[in-house]
């Protein structure tokens, strides 16, 4: 069962510039980080932009919407500025309705060493094939769903929100 | 939702003893790897034990289970060491029938930085939360159930298994 | 023979905020470098301040030439930011006559796993406790007087700098 | 001003078998530990063996001699286990008259994250560059004259040993 995992940029991909002292984007590191976990999962990996989140448009969400919607894969990750994590997840939630989406991400670039990209990654991934369909985020070992998840920004901590409308069972028959 | 998460040792836990250049179990690191994960799950800890698990006896495995029966917790995460993990995975099948058990491990110990540690504790924490009450080993970014995992000794990879005809037979032989 | 270790700030001991994405300074990071060099040189270590030294001022510079002068060792290590290291390393060729003062820094925050900081700090302290009294760089992998030492801005490397036929004439600009 | 760089093993290049869980020597991470040291120093590095010190033989201390003596540089640095490097260096201060060599190694393995290697390889590299002809190891921050070391089996750390017989003076024109 192959997992599409779309890189959409983040502070997870962050790299240092040692010239200018600069934050910036070079490539996606999923694939070597996949390698660290020794991850055996099929996958396709594609990148669909290098964005710090705060700066993502409707534009950049329609795409990555179309690039769910469009996958033949039924379950995917996709790594995300923790900014707009949120916003994007609830875009998505309007367009891509049968399949299992997770956006995850990171508060420090996987390169500076003291990151949770890794464990995120592997809690994205694990829970990309065992979910039913919906729309997802997997941040600080946890899985909320993406009507019930805002991100406090003083803390940088991902929490649960009180859901708006009347809930429907999140998921009725795991695996 | 509070989760368990049980520590045996294993390669997870190793570390290198820097006087004798031997491989040594001193405490879990798991507290340290939540932290690096900025996991925000409620968790108890607690070391069980720390071994190898070549060296594992079924006295052991009665221990672990016995934690796992006791646990307050509907959901358990155990670190265990890979040479073992399917054996002491099909033991607590028999023994454990009402919760969430998974485990995990690592082929290389956590404190040697190319680790898979920290990818593998994302997912397994993540897992515990999400599945329905079973044994689970998460290894490799995969999930498998007790009855259909077995590590490749060649390749140190966690494999699916065919299951046999007759499930109920295994009982008979247990390694 | 005891060294003194000055901080001065620079790439070296800059950290990632993961609530802003910003770097900043915290506190130096050259106690936990030496533990983990398994230093046995008796230091005293001070942090004179903690800037990015394009932001240095000659007050700043008066500031560093003062603790070298009143400082009870005669071997000293000042970590500083690579921008204006060969500035400083002037300012104190002509305040400083009888000690023997090493800089170094680092391209690449310590924090960030693929730092030279180490390596440089390694250079930087064996250096200060063998060279006669002079001002030095210690900068990738190499040593230069005060005096025939640049960074270049395109590469990042520091490198020999032809001196000028009037060594004194320099006194007459100093940047 | 080139240097030769000769790798004959030790903890330093040590790395972990992941299949079995022990410690091997596959190929050296000098070049790796330069290139992360930013070092523009022109070297050329050979592997002359890829030994455990406490394993080597008169033999291997002979070839190790021979390659000094027959190196077109004047300035060597070799990485080495530090059970024996003491022996090596007293052996070799009986063949090697008229070049700087610089002994040195890790208590930890480069590639486990907590190695002392790099800091030491900064610090060896620097001191070959700067002494006169000798004999010297450098380890702990400091360097010592192969007369005056020893390596302490309980505490892990090089200290200076008395001298047996009337010190000529150590260093009399340094640069």
């Amino acid at each position: 069962m192959r997992v599409a995992v779309f890189a959409t940029g983040g502070t997870f991909d962050k790299e240092y510039n040692e010239l200018n002292g600069e934050l910036y984007f070079k490539k996606t590191h999923i694939a070597e980080m996949l390698a660290l976990g020794r991850s055996r999962v099929p996958i396709r990996l594609q990148t669909l932009m290098m964005k710090d989140s705060l700066f993502m448009t409707s534009s950049d969400r329609q795409k990555i919407a179309s690039a769910c919607r469009s996958a033949p894969e039924q379950r995917i990750v996709i790594t995300h500025g923790t900014d707009t994590m949120e916003d994007t997840a609830r875009f998505l939630a309007r367009k891509v309705t049968d399949k299992t989406v997770v956006l995850t991400g990171a508060m420090v670039p996987y390169k500076f060493g003291s990151s949770d990209g890794l464990f995120n990654l592997g809690s994205a991934l694990a829970l990309a094939q065992e979910l039913p369909p919906g729309i997802y985020v997997a941040m600080n070992g946890r899985c909320f769903t993406w009507d019930s998840v805002a991100k406090d920004r003083t803390t940088g901590v991902f929490e649960e929100k009180v859901r708006r409308a009347k809930p429907t069972a999140r998921r009725q028959t795991p695996r």
